[in-house]
């Protein structure tokens, strides 16, 4: 399982193997399974019951610490046929759509379900998440990651497309990473409570102009559109100094509120 | 209450009157209370019983809107004696230490209580968090500030001074929010279940430095300094482009895991 | 004069007086001057002689240093009408523009002159800049601000709307400060030698796109867009850290090179 | 020769062959010279007296545009041992050090001579730049890179540690690009005249705390800390959006005036 809440590992646990480098390996722990890496087996018996935050080693010596993976490192490793999104984009996104404990809310595209399981993992057993996507493959993928941390039943799968609109009323919120919101916005206004949170995000500038004079002439207020940077550093203390690259950009986020279209006339 | 699942305004309700030049007012339901703004007065009883999303004039015919506050709302109106945290900052945050629905964690100082409200919202109610602080105004504040989204149930506030050490074991994330983390990362070793989950946020590079040396010290993993910049932009669709200023500087964020320590002999 | 060779201030210098935060004030050096800051009266007789970098102290005591003004702090304190050029922008400017010694080279509009100035210092005698500008009130600060620094000689003055094209041929480059480069370019074409360095500035997104339709029209070719953020730190060696705010946009920057249009027939 | 006057390419001219993936090659013109590509062979003899801005076609039919090189793309092409210093950064520093035509100054070490090159386009032939380095490989380097743009006239190359003092005296301006700058301030400090202008960039937070302490414990004034991030974007009209990468660190500037060490007294 994932998180469990004791003090060491066992069987049937997802596991974080980091070695020296930072480099991660993510595996369900098997009675007598073996884990081959580049720098030498590990035999889950000796790993099954061994207390979280021990280091342990491969057959050839290499030395590995045994962690609990948390969301971050979960999405990280997620197996994935699309871009995917980014912690700094989504933990953002949690806030500016009030996506906490017992939160509704559809997303479309569910693409490789790097979002979807950030949102399982935060709205609980009392929310729910209506997650939309028209490619079987893609869904199939985003089920199967999600069922890795053992959180299907926050999550519906509905393999539709978002034109014939969306089957759910009164969603606190709606997130669409698709390349053409601007198309599904009078439907966003029909899926949401009045009052909703809508966010989306966008790669160019060309689809933010269009997205904003869609919610516009749909009456959303309180929009914001903006960017997230994440600037990491190379954490040795004697040459404290941000990393020589960084990703530049992943996408402008968009974020604004539906209003009751009764109340404008 | 906040956030009520139905799709009109109720006496009690926690509401979000958002005017034409994006300013905030967060304000209670009362019966017969009345709400003074200097674009003129709103009637509570005008606002019961509207639907979310609603369009509602002041007696000098300013226009706001009717809406739920989100969590980031919550925190950007939270009554505050100290710098408190980003939404950017605290976005990322949530998603590197694994804050998500069940989790138990300890957070010191607790400030204004701006991280512990979204902490609280996010862990639902079989999650726990413990927040230590020694200032009794500050713990105060932190918790009518907590009380007003309803979700006291779910922080215990401890006044003490955390150089006595924590008084919980075993807890799966920890946050330090105080000028010199460095001097407490031994008692924070053993707060953490093996393999748990630290973070702080300082504002100079001389105290990541110091706390760099700490955590190295005491046989943290997987150490990640990092920042995070978050630019708006002017959301107008014919004359995009980012706002003139913003925050150049919030803090740095410092993620680690804790080992276990007896694997290392 | 300005950057006088010698040792010491002598009359009729341009001096920099630098007090303890960091104010500017930038003055010429007058026989029996008095020059009144709201921290007391600086005689110029006193000023006259001394040599560069001593601290002189106001007639209240309070202390500032006595410096020659570089070619930022000039700019810095350039009188103006509008919107003014950063150094970040104009120092990366001057290396993709190849504006170096001997340069000789068209800006248009001439503004409030600091641009103009730059480009003055860093060309020589042997360079030269023709400067367009229609508002004769701007056109005469431009003047005066570059008289200031007595480089007059290396800029013509143009009062004229350059619709009607530019009086110049075989110009090594050309950069447009307006807000619709993209109506221009047949007539930059003209002006430019072939495979002459285009330059400009637009603060939004919209007209960025239309002056990249309009280069693409005109056969430009290694067009680069691009931004400059400058950050600025606390320069305390025990508390380094970023300063809290930052300008965000100035504008985003394109550049391009000409082609011979006979080549493509 | 570099930056021809006329409006074609001339034998000894230095070009700028530019395929059309913005692939830079930059070569002299030699009577029945050769240069071969990946993308075909370009004979010189058709290249000399074409116009410049001319496409031109390799013997497999692959056009290049035939432009004269400018300062930005001639250190774009520098051949380097070592890092070299980006346009960024040196075109802000040449308006912060008030490197400008007839400026006498100093610099250490040389490197690869991408900074020289600059500083001898800028400066002309009033000015004077004196390039210390120790390691002769690194001198002739860059001389032959100073010779190509023909302006070795404009920089004496002394080949010395600076830990024995600089042999000038009441230089204007003085840069640093040495790991240990804090540790020649004093010589700094006897090269410059009073009030003069230093610079440096160092790559680590620890250094930049070295440097201010020694700036401090000297007495200079206005010291400026600063950093500058350069972001791309894709030139499309259609898709105008950041590149997905950029350098996130190149170096922290810092600038800082000398004084006159008697006014002190």
């Amino acid at each position: 399982m994932w998180m469990n809440s004791g003090i060491a590992a066992a069987e049937g646990d997802l596991v974080l193997l980091m070695g020296q480098r930072q480099n991660y390996h993510l595996i369900p722990l098997i009675k007598d399974g073996e884990f081959q890496t580049h720098r030498g087996i590990l035999y889950h018996n000796d790993l099954i019951g061994k207390r979280w935050g021990s280091k342990v080693l491969s057959h050839k010596g290499n030395p590995f610490y045994l962690l609990q993976p948390g969301i971050e490192e979960i999405i990280h490793t997620t197996k994935r046929n699309t871009q995917i999104m980014y912690a700094k984009d989504i933990g953002y996104l949690l806030l500016k759509m009030n996506i906490v404990n017992g939160a509704t809310m559809i997303e479309a595209g569910t693409g490789s379900g790097s979002l979807t399981q950030v949102i399982a993992a935060v709205i609980g057993e009392n929310g729910h998440l209506f997650s939309y996507e028209t490619r079987d493959e893609m869904q199939n993928l985003a089920r199967k990651n999600l069922r890795r941390i053992g959180l299907e039943d926050r999550v519906t799968f509905i393999n539709k497309n978002i034109e014939q609109g969306f089957d759910q009323e009164n969603i606190q919120s709606l997130f669409l990473d698709l390349p053409n919101p601007y198309d599904y916005i009078s439907l966003v206004q029909q899926a949401l409570v009045p009052g909703g949170f809508f966010g989306s995000i966008l790669p160019t500038m060309n689809q933010v102009v269009k997205l904003l004079t869609a919610l516009r002439r749909h009456a959303f207020v309180n929009i914001e559109v903006s960017e997230i940077m994440l600037r990491h550093y190379q954490a040795e203390e004697s040459k404290l100094r941000p990393a020589d690259r960084m990703v530049a950009h992943t996408g402008y986020l968009i974020f604004a509120r539906s209003t009751n279209p009764i109340s404008h006339e």
